[in-house]
Parts: C-alpha cells; sequence; structure tokens
C-alpha cells in the first residue's frame, strides 16, 4: 500500500495518485441482527507510511454518499480529488507526512466494499434485501477487522462528518483502548424525527419505483427515478437556506428566462437535477435504504440508558465541531455530545464553526476548521 | 349563499352546516402570460351576512393544499370540519356574526375551480398541460370578479397563510381601494431558493412517474406515487424540528419493535404515508405542479423594482404575522414585508408567535394568534 510511484506524487502539499486496495476476509461476519455472511471484502485507501511501531494511524470514516477515497487521485487526468482532499495531505490539517491515513467503504456499501449488490457466495446471486441489516456499529466492527489485517495497533485518532461522526463515536465506545483522539463532526447522538422522516420519503421514492422490483433489479438498472429524487431532496438538506441564497438566489438560467415553464428555469433546479442524475451512475438504492435506516437506529443514548452511560468507558480526547448552519444535525446536537461526554468526566471540547453552507461546511474550505482539527491533532494524538 | 339551513346551525360558536356555491364566469380570462380561457367557474363559500351597504366582507385566501371550505362542515356526520374552523365562526377571531366572509378555490385549483383537470370548452377534453400558467396576481384577479359577482363593495381585510399570505399582499398592491386592512401570515414577498428547490424536487417526483404521462392522465389514475412523495416531503417543511420531535420522537409503531425493516417501524414514518395517500385523493397533480409554479414565480421586489416600490401604492392597514419555529417562510422573511411597507410610510405592524409547529403554525390552535387577529380587525376592519 506504501508502493513509490504512490508517494512519489506526493508534493506541493497533494497525495497526488493514489489506489484502493480490497481486504477479502474470508472469516465470517456477524451483524447486530445477529445475522451472518460467510465472508467479504472492505475496500480502502491509504496515504503516508505507517511507523515501525505501527501507532500513527487516523481512521476517517465517511458518510452517507461518500466512500474509501477521500484523498488524492485515482489518474492524473482526473479532474475531482477524494472526498476530503482539502482536509488530507502532506502539510494539510491531517498531515499524510505525520500519520499514515486511511480510510473504507463502510460495509453494505456499493463501492467496493461487501453490500446488498454483492454475490451470496451460498447461491451466487445479489443478496440484495437478503443482505442483513447494517448498523453503525456493525461498519466499526468491520473496520476494527481492517484495522487489525493492516496490523494497526492504535489509532491516533478517528475522523469523519455526519454519517461518519457516527462511527467515530461508536469506535471511542466499541474499542475504548484502541482509540485516542475523535473528531466527531456535524453529527448526532440520536437520529431525530425529521431527519427520520427525510430518510422514509428518499426510502418511499426509491421503494414505490416499479423499477425497484423489490430491491432485485438487475445492476446497472434499477430504481433510478427514485434514487434521484431522494438525492435531489436530501441535497437540499446538506446546505442551508442562506447558503443557496448565495449560491444561487432566484437567478434564471441563461435560456429559460423568456416564459414560465416546467422545465428547470431557476438555475438552483438544473443544479439539483444534476445532483440526482450524477449519483445514481454512482451509487445503489438498496445501499441507500440501508444506510438510511442504520442512520434512523442510531441512537446511543437509548441502547446505553442514557448518553452520559454511552460515555462513560470512553478513553478518548475528544473534539466536537459543529456548524452554525448545519440544520440537519444541528450545532445543539453537537452540543448535546459533548455535554455528557463532560458530566461523564471525559475530556472533551467543542467547537462551533460560524459557517453558512449548511450540513455539509464540514467538507468546504475553512481555514478555523482547518485550524481546529490541526491543533487538537498536534494535541491530543501525538 | 344565507340560506336558513346553513345559518341555523350557527350555534355554540360554531358555523355548522355550510354549502359551496359555483360561479360560472361566461367572460373570458386573460392571463398575466397573456393566454386567455373563454370562460371559467369559481368555486366558493360564504358564511356570515353581508351588510346592506355591502361593506362587511372579508376574504380569506388559502394555501397550497387548500380550498374553499375553511369554515364549517359540509354534513352533520362530518368529522372534519373546514380548514380554518378554529379561527373563523361567531364570536372567533374572524367573526361571522360581524362579517361576511368568504373563501373561494383559486383558479388554476382541483376542488371546483376551474383548472388543469377542467374540460377545455374549445375541444371538450380537459386543459391538463394546456392550461395557461397561472401567477398569484391571476388567481387574485380571478376572485375579484367573484367579489364584483357577490356585488361586495370593500373588503374590510384580506386574511390568509402561506400561499394565501401571497395573494393578501397581491390584493394590496392591485387593489389599493378595494382592501381596507391585510393580515398575511407565515408568507414571504419573495420565494427564496430553498423553497423553490423543495418545490422542483416535488416536481421532479409528479413528472418523473411514469403515470404522470406528459400531464394526460385520466382523472382518478395518474402520478399517484409521484403526488404522494412531493407530498410527503412538502408535509415535513410545513412542521418544525421541535415540533416533530415533541410529536413523534423516535417512537416505534406497536408492531414494528421488533425488529430492523424497511416498512414503517417508527411512527413519523407512518405519519407521513398516511398524510402521502391521502393527499393523492384529494389534490390533482397537475394542480401542484402549476401552484408550486405561481409560488416558485412570485417575486414582489422584482415585479416593482424594489419591495418598497411594490408597497408605495397600498392604502390598507397592514398586520404581518410570523412564526418562529416556520422554517419555510421563516420570521425574517416575513419581516421583510413589514419593513419595506414601513419604508413606504404605511400603517404596517408585525408580530412573531413563538409556536413549535413550524409553518402550519398559522392553523393551530393559539389564544396568542387569535388575540392578535381579533384585536387587529376590531381596530382595522371597523
Amino acid at each position: 500500500m506504501n508502493d513509490p510511484e504512490s508517494t512519489v506524487a506526493a508534493q506541493d502539499g497533494e497525495i497526488g495518485l493514489v489506489e484502493y486496495h480490497d481486504f477479502v476476509c474470508e472469516r465470517p461476519f456477524e451483524f447486530e441482527c445477529e445475522r451472518v455472511i460467510p465472508s467479504y471484502q472492505i475496500r480502502y485507501e491509504t496515504y503516508g507510511r505507517l511507523n515501525a511501531s505501527k501507532t500513527n494511524a487516523i481512521l476517517i470514516c465517511h458518510a452517507l454518499s461518500g466512500d474509501h477515497h477521500c484523498a488524492g487521485v485515482h489518474s492524473l487526468s482526473d479532474r475531482k480529488s477524494g472526498w476530503w482532499n482539502n482536509m488530507i495531505g502532506p502539510g494539510k490539517p491531517i498531515d499524510t507526512t505525520r500519520f499514515f491515513v486511511i480510510c473504507s467503504n463502510c460495509l453494505g456499501g456499493c463501492q467496493g466494499s461487501t453490500g446488498p449488490a454483492s454475490i451470496n457466495p451460498v447461491d451466487g446471486k445479489p443478496y440484495n434485501l437478503d443482505f442483513p441489516f447494517v448498523t453503525i456499529r456493525d461498519m466499526v466492527r468491520a473496520q476494527k477487522v481492517l484495522m487489525d489485517h493492516l496490523g494497526v495497533n492504535q489509532l491516533r485518532a478517528v475522523v469523519g462528518g455526519s454519517m461518519g461522526g457516527m462511527q467515530v463515536l461508536q469506535w471511542a465506545l466499541e474499542y475504548p483502548d484502541f482509540v485516542r483522539a475523535i473528531i466527531p463532526m456535524a453529527t448526532t447522538s440520536r437520529q431525530g424525527s425529521q431527519t427520520i422522516a427525510f430518510n422514509e420519503v428518499g426510502r418511499q421514492a426509491i421503494m414505490r419505483d416499479p423499477e425497484w422490483k423489490g430491491g432485485d433489479y438487475e445492476q446497472g438498472e434499477g430504481p433510478r427515478v427514485g434514487l434521484a429524487i431522494a438525492r435531489m431532496m436530501a441535497h437540499i438538506t446538506y446546505l442551508s437556506d442562506k447558503g443557496m441564497e448565495r449560491k444561487f438566489g432566484r437567478r434564471l438560467r441563461g435560456e429559460a428566462s423568456g416564459g414560465l415553464s416546467f422545465d428547470a428555469a431557476f438555475e438552483v433546479e438544473s443544479y439539483l437535477r444534476h445532483q440526482g442524475q450524477s449519483f445514481i451512475n454512482r451509487f445503489d438504492a438498496n445501499t441507500y435504504l440501508y444506510f438510511t435506516r442504520a442512520l434512523d437506529y442510531f441512537d446511543l443514548s437509548a441502547t446505553h440508558g442514557s448518553l452520559e452511560e454511552a460515555f462513560s468507558g470512553m478513553k478518548a480526547r475528544a473534539l466536537i465541531i459543529g456548524f452554525t448552519s448545519d440544520w440537519l444535525f444541528p450545532p445543539e446536537q453537537n452540543r448535546m455530545i459533548v455535554h455528557a461526554m463532560l458530566r461523564a468526566g471525559k475530556a472533551a471540547s467543542y467547537a462551533e464553526v460560524k459557517m453558512d453552507f449548511g450540513h455539509d461546511s464540514f467538507l468546504v474550505d475553512s481555514p478555523m476548521l482547518y485550524q481546529l482539527v490541526r491543533a487538537f491533532l498536534k494535541e491530543a494524538a501525538s
């Protein structure tokens, strides 16, 4: 994983060329729901070098529609780099000259790790809805198997936003002796009613699309309309009123300014249509169902009796980051996390970053965010 | 319209039995888009009695999914009364012992007034997408024809929330000498980017449903799935995070608490599914397209150069009411209206009501809201 080709491009603060790796685990995996799959694959990427004592690893956890490719480019002609390339790289806040950075596609996913679209070795057919229900904890436990496979002895930090932030919290509870520090961002300890509601509309758009076929669609086909609708709606919840107003306002598309129509007349409409369309080319509808359900069932306070109780065994130092304009997992939900940690006597800090980009703020270029991550990692993960 | 049967039940503060009326106008209507229909029908209800000078009328304007039936019941076995029955009735804030209250289904609607599902007299077929684009101003101009038909000499007040509030504003600008007072609630003078975005997702859900058939579906059929999805999503935007948390939280449905599933496991899910399902039985998908487009194109500042300019000719006294938890047309958008009126030297007041029910707060039982409406009507509409 540390081949010379991939590090040779690590110049000018960029990771450069990276490639993914597939870890195939031939041992069974038992899900929280007690169902078992006989074997599975986890697709992952790593950047930087694992040190001799194997103690400088940082794990990045991705959000609902993210994947293992969080930094660098897969080919030198790529116009788009990994989804957190602004955060991860040589000299960047998550510094690949210091840390060995790992990111894997979650179990249940559709970008290389075993999920509903994978072939069930028992009958040679895709699992589809026969895939076991996945929880955030299942995702984390599969990541731990990967850490063991990579020979990592501890995680200096686990970092992620949104669904990734839930995994970060779960890591600190599940493997308290393995994790030194955590940075959950724009997340929650307990999925609320409104967010469950949005997920449900997305699932209904998918499941009531006749092309869904009870989940048994052919790969490359499937509920493309329903998935696009789900994505368009969800995308609004990732932005903010103010951010959309500034980015799009009521601007009309050039060709549409002539008259009233049901075509995409406003720029925000064509932007959303594009978001929906590009999503269906890269994401599996059944994984969307599974992952949104994993979000919905995430509730640390219910699982542990109380949130304070949930964090009672945590040993990691924590920096929780909320964003002022995030209305999907708003600041108060992030503050709830740090307050519970503090009540449980843990070393936890909270930072609220004023940004107008809504929930997606954690992905956006922000010197303040960079400085928070850099300083915390310097102190807590050294 | 003031038949003895309907007033006889006006006891105990309730209007009681009411019936609707159809006004058929055989004169053409020219829309803002300059297209013309040769004749049209407006369905409406009235409560109370028009006084001798015909000066005690109050017009109620309905929201996107509302209709002309805003108070009373259509049959004594009705379990559900008109949509603003808490606000309108004998002794209620909009007092039918004092005022002659009128509410009509908007032009372009699907509950009795001429709209896309109506028969085009020219070819004997439903208009469907051949119906002219409707604007808020078109709705108001059709209401004015109805006022003239009813012999009303002035409107003591025009009152409405959401899309109804837009009509209220338009009334004050379009017919300054006809309107004495206005109460727009939970509304905006200019549809913002986020709201256009939500509308667009709803329209895409409808238009990409194969049963939509370019708008040429048979009545009773059509894009039922798409319309239900649009409604479910929109319904979330009518509530608030806090309100949903209190009403539903993460409560599981009795039968669902056993295990993980894609069925409606949480109460909020079955609530939303019910909302979607009941909507498709009463609403036409093409009207949904037309009305959301009317909302999107509403922008008084662009139409008039500036918002201050828009209100420059207004003569009505105004009470604008915003609701703290409304994130669809949030308080600041309501405040913008009153600030522009004040800059234009108009008699305008603003009240912000602290309620947790989100955008739909204006429909909810609230002594504070009642008192505001009652006091303003007493003073400004006497």
